[in-house]
C-alpha cells in the first residue's frame, strides 16, 4: 500500500526555525524549546535562521534557508507575515517538502488583503510541491520523531491523533496524558489554508499508529471532503469532535480567530451523527470521553448503574447528577441485598443503591472487597461507578503509615511524609489494578471516581486505571455525562457498522 | 433583645465526648482529635467518658458523664444506638444543655423501630431541656469556640452559617475557605429529629456574625416552619439551599440516607422562588454563588459580557460558554476598539469581543492595563470576564526568576525555584489587588478566571480575590453559570424587596 500523501508531513529528516530571536531576555521561541526538550538532534539536523546570530541557546544559526548546510524538510516560520514570500521563495529553492506557518495576520484578520496574501502564499508553496500547516498554528507534536510545540510535553508514544485548529486547545487536548492516554501525533493547523481538516482525518483513518482520534474544529469548510473523511475514519476508530463557535457567540470569536465560517451548531451535529464521530460540548467531556473509550467502560450498554462507596449526603447528590444525566440506579435484588449484608454494617449505610459502605473520615474510605464483588456481579446492570479506593490492603489491621500520620498533633515534625507518600502511591497503584482485574473478570463496564486531593497519588491513579483499561474520573457527575454521551452515540448510529 | 433559643447550643462551656476508642492502631475520633487541634482546651474543659481508660491522647477519662469534675454543657456521642438511652439518663442528671449523636442506626435504617426509638429519645431529652443534633450526624462546627468536626478543619472566623443534614456534604461546604470564605458556624444535623433546617434558619436569621447562609438539605419535613424560616433569613441575607434527592433516585438514596421523604424537584424549586432563597444544583455552584454574592459582582444586573485575555480557540469555546448559559458578548463599539487598537497588535488577536489581548506561551498571559481599564469602562456592559493574570508588573521587561525558569534544560536543577514560588505569589496578590481597586472604581463587576495549575500562587490568588471584594473561579463556564444563575434569581424576587 502506498503511503498516505500526508505520511512525509510527519517524519521530517531535518528541520530549520526560522525567526527566534537572539536578544537576551526575550521570550524564548517555545518550538526551539521544544525540540530541544525532546532531543530532536540526537535523531535529525536542527537548524536555526538568523540574519546575524552565529548561534542561539547552542544551536547554530544561518543567514537563510539556502545556507543550512545539509538538506532541509520542515520548515517553522516565527517571521512577520511581511517576510514569508521571500521564505516561501526560499524554501522552493531549497527542496523543502513542508512549512508550518505560526506567523499569523492573514485570513483570520478579517480583511480582503490579508485573506488575498494568504491565497498567494498557499499557492506559491503548493505550485512547488510544499505542503503548508497553518498559518497561525503551533504546528507538529509528534513525540516518535521528537517533535514538541513547546518544552515539557510528554515524551512518551502514545496511540490518540489529535488535529486542533487552535493552538491553545491543541496545548489543551495535550493536558489528556495527564489521564493516561498520549498523542502518537497532534497536529495545530490553526487557518487551514492548506492542510486542513479533512485531509487529517484522512490521514488518520489509516494512520496505523493511531486507534483513537481527537479533534477541535472551528470552522466546516470543503463540507463535503470533511464528511467523506470523518465518515471514512468514524467507521474505523472513535472520532471524537469539539466544536467552537457552535453558538452565534462563539461563532463569531471564531471568525476573529481562525476566519472561519462556523455554520449552525444543528449542522454540525447532523454532520456527526451521520458519520458516526462523537461529538462533545468542552474540552474537559473531550477528555473524559477519551478516557471512556480507551477503556471496557466502551462497551456499556445501557444506563442501569450501581454507585457504590462514597458516603451519604455525597451518594445523594451523585444520585442526582446520575439522574439529570439520564441514567438510573435501580434497586438492588433481595438476594443481592441479603449477600451484601454480611458486609455492611445497617447502621447509617445502605444496601439498596447507592451502596455505602464506608464510614466517615478522611482519605482512606475502603470498601471490603466482597462489596465490590457482589456490585460487579449483580445481575440486571449495565455498569457499576465505585469510588476508587478499592479494598483494604492485606495488613490494614496494623498501622500503616498513611494511618499513623493522622495521629500527629498538628504543627508537629511529620518524620513519616516520605513513607506516607510512598503508601498513597502504592495504594493507589494497587486499586488500579485490583479494578482492571475485576472488570476483566466480571465483564461489568466500570467508571471509578477518584476525588483524591493529594496530586501524585491521583497521577499514579489515573495513569495506572488507563494502563488496565479501567475509565477514572474526578467527579460522578463527568463519568455519568460521558456514560449518557456514549449511550447517545450508540443509538444514533443506526445504520453505521458497531465499533466496539 | 433575648438570646435566640438556640444561641447557647454555639457557646458550650465544657463539653465531653462519649464512645472515642482506646485500643492502640483503631481508628481515633476525629471529634476529639478536631477539638484538640482547634485548642478548644485552652478555652473550656474538655472531658471523655471511657468506661476503663484513665487517658486517651492525653485527655482525662471519666467513667461516666456524671463523673465529670465540672459541669458539662456539651455531650458528643460516639456510642452504638444501644447505650444511647442510658447516655441520655445521664446528661438528664448532669443538667446537660445539647447532646450530638454522631450515633446512627435511628429513623434513617428505614424501619419502623429504629424511629420509634428516635423519637423515644428525642422525647426523653427534650422533657429535660437537652437539645438533641441528629442522630447520623458531624454536629457543630464553630471556629470561634474552637470547636471542629475533625482536625485540619480551618481556624479563622468567618462570616458564612452553614447547615447540612449530611456530614459529607458538610465537610465538602468547607472546602469553601479555599475560595475564601469562612464560616462563622457550621452545623451537620443528619436526621434532624429535634434541631432541624426550620430552626438552624430562624437561628441564621438574627445571627450577627453570619452575613451568608448556605444550606445542604434532603428532606422538607415541617413544610410550613421551613417555609417561613425560609422566608425571614432570605429576606435579611443571601441563602443559598443545595437539594439532595431533587430526582427520584436521588430521593430514594435520600430515604436510605437521613431517613428523608424528600419531595419533588419542582415543590422545592417552588418553596425557593417564593422565599428567595438561591437554589443551586451541586455543590460546586453552591461554592461558586457563595464567591458571587460575597463580591461585587453580586450586583450585575444583566448578561451583556465582556470576555477579555484569553487565547484564540480558548477564547471561542470559552464564549460557546457563556452563550450557552442564556448570556451574550455583545461586540464592542466602534470608539472602544478604535482606543483598544492602540494596545493590541492586529495579527492574531481580536478588538471585538471576546478581546485576546495575550500571546501564546505558557503561564505569563499578561494584558496591558490600558486594555483592562478600556474594558472595565465600555458603555453598555453588564460585566467583565478577565483571566486572572492582570498587567505585567513593572519590571517586567528584564528577566524575572519565574522567566528565567523557563530556560532551563530539563532535568536540570533548580536553584530558583523559591525565588520562582514567591514571584508567582507576589504576582497572583499584586493582581488581586489590582481586580479590586478597578472593580472599585469603574463599578463593574467582575468574573475572574484562574485556571492557573500552580495550586499554592491559585489559592493565594483565591484568598486576595475575595478579601478585595472580586469573585474569581476556575472555569469560565462556572463563572457564566453562576452569573446566570444570580439574573434568574434576581428575575424571580418579584414581590419582594431586593437583597443587593
Amino acid at each position: 500500500m502506498a503511503a498516505h500523501p500526508l505520511d512525509s508531513l510527519f517524519h521530517p529528516r531535518a528541520i530549520a526555525i526560522v525567526g527566534v530571536s537572539a536578544s537576551e531576555g526575550a521570550r524564548r521561541s517555545a518550538f526551539l524549546g521544544g525540540l530541544l526538550d525532546q532531543q530532536y538532534q540526537e535523531r535529525h539536523p536542527l537548524y536555526l535562521v538568523h540574519p546575524r546570530a552565529s548561534e542561539i541557546q547552542g544551536v547554530r544559526c544561518y543567514p537563510t534557508v539556502l545556507d543550512c548546510l545539509g538538506p532541509v524538510d520542515h520548515v517553522i516560520s516565527s517571521i512577520p507575515r511581511v517576510g514569508v514570500d521571500a521564505l516561501v521563495e526560499q524554501c522552493i529553492a531549497k527542496g523543502v517538502r513542508s512549512l508550518h506557518l505560526f506567523t499569523a495576520g492573514f485570513s483570520e484578520a478579517g480583511d480582503a488583503e490579508s485573506a488575498d496574501a494568504e491565497r498567494a502564499v498557499i499557492a506559491m508553496a503548493r505550485a512547488s510541491g510544499i505542503r503548508v500547516i497553518g498559518p497561525n498554528c503551533l504546528g507538529l507534536y509528534v513525540p516518535s520523531e521528537r517533535i514538541a510545540f513547546a518544552p515539557n510535553q510528554p515524551k512518551e508514544i502514545g496511540t490518540v491523533f489529535g488535529l486542533s485548529q487552535s493552538g491553545v486547545n491543541a496545548i489543551e487536548m495535550l493536558q489528556l496524558a495527564e489521564r493516561g492516554p498520549r498523542f502518537s501525533k497532534l497536529v495545530s493547523f490553526g487557518n487551514g489554508a492548506d492542510i486542513d481538516a479533512a485531509q487529517l482525518l484522512d490521514y488518520a483513518a489509516e494512520d496505523p499508529d493511531s486507534v483513537l482520534v481527537v479533534a477541535y474544529l472551528e470552522g466546516a469548510g470543503r463540507g463535503r471532503e470533511l464528511f467523506a473523511a470523518l465518515k471514512r475514519c468514524a467507521a474505523v476508530k472513535p472520532v471524537i469532535v469539539l466544536k467552537g463557535g457552535i453558538t452565534a457567540t462563539g461563532a463569531r470569536a471564531a471568525q476573529s480567530h481562525t476566519g472561519s465560517l462556523a455554520g449552525s451548531g444543528a449542522v454540525f451535529e447532523a454532520l456527526c451523527r451521520q458519520t458516526g464521530a462523537m461529538l462533545v460540548d468542552d474540552m474537559e467531556e473531550l477528555h473524559d470521553l477519551a478516557v471512556a473509550v480507551s477503556s471496557g467502560l466502551r462497551h456499556v450498554q445501557g444506563g442501569r448503574g450501581i454507585l457504590l462507596g462514597t458516603g451519604g449526603g455525597f451518594s445523594v447528590l451523585s444520585a442526582d447528577s446520575i439522574a439529570r444525566q439520564g441514567l438510573d440506579l435501580p434497586e438492588l435484588s433481595e438476594a443481592t441485598r441479603t449477600a451484601l449484608r454480611e458486609y455492611i454494617p445497617v447502621a447509617g449505610n445502605s444496601t439498596r443503591n447507592p451502596i455505602d459502605a464506608t464510614f466517615l473520615g478522611g482519605e482512606r474510605l475502603e470498601i471490603p472487597e466482597q462489596v465490590i464483588a457482589l456490585c460487579a456481579r449483580a445481575p440486571g446492570f449495565d455498569l457499576l461507578f465505585t469510588s476508587a479506593e478499592g479494598p483494604p490492603p492485606p495488613d490494614a489491621a496494623g498501622g500503616r503509615p498513611e494511618e499513623r500520620a493522622e495521629d500527629r498533633r498538628p504543627g508537629a515534625p511529620d518524620p513519616d511524609a516520605e513513607a506516607r507518600a510512598m503508601a498513597r502511591a502504592e495504594r493507589a497503584r494497587s486499586a488500579a489494578v485490583y479494578f482492571g482485574a475485576l472488570q476483566a473478570e466480571s465483564g461489568r463496564p466500570l467508571a471509578v471516581i477518584r476525588r483524591g486531593r493529594d496530586p501524585v497519588s491521583t497521577r499514579i491513579f489515573f495513569e495506572q486505571a488507563y494502563q488496565h483499561g479501567v475509565a477514572a474520573f474526578p467527579t460522578v457527575l463527568r463519568a455519568a455525562r460521558v456514560v449518557a454521551r456514549l449511550l447517545r452515540w450508540r443509538a444514533s448510529r443506526e445504520g453505521l457498522p458497531p465499533l466496539f
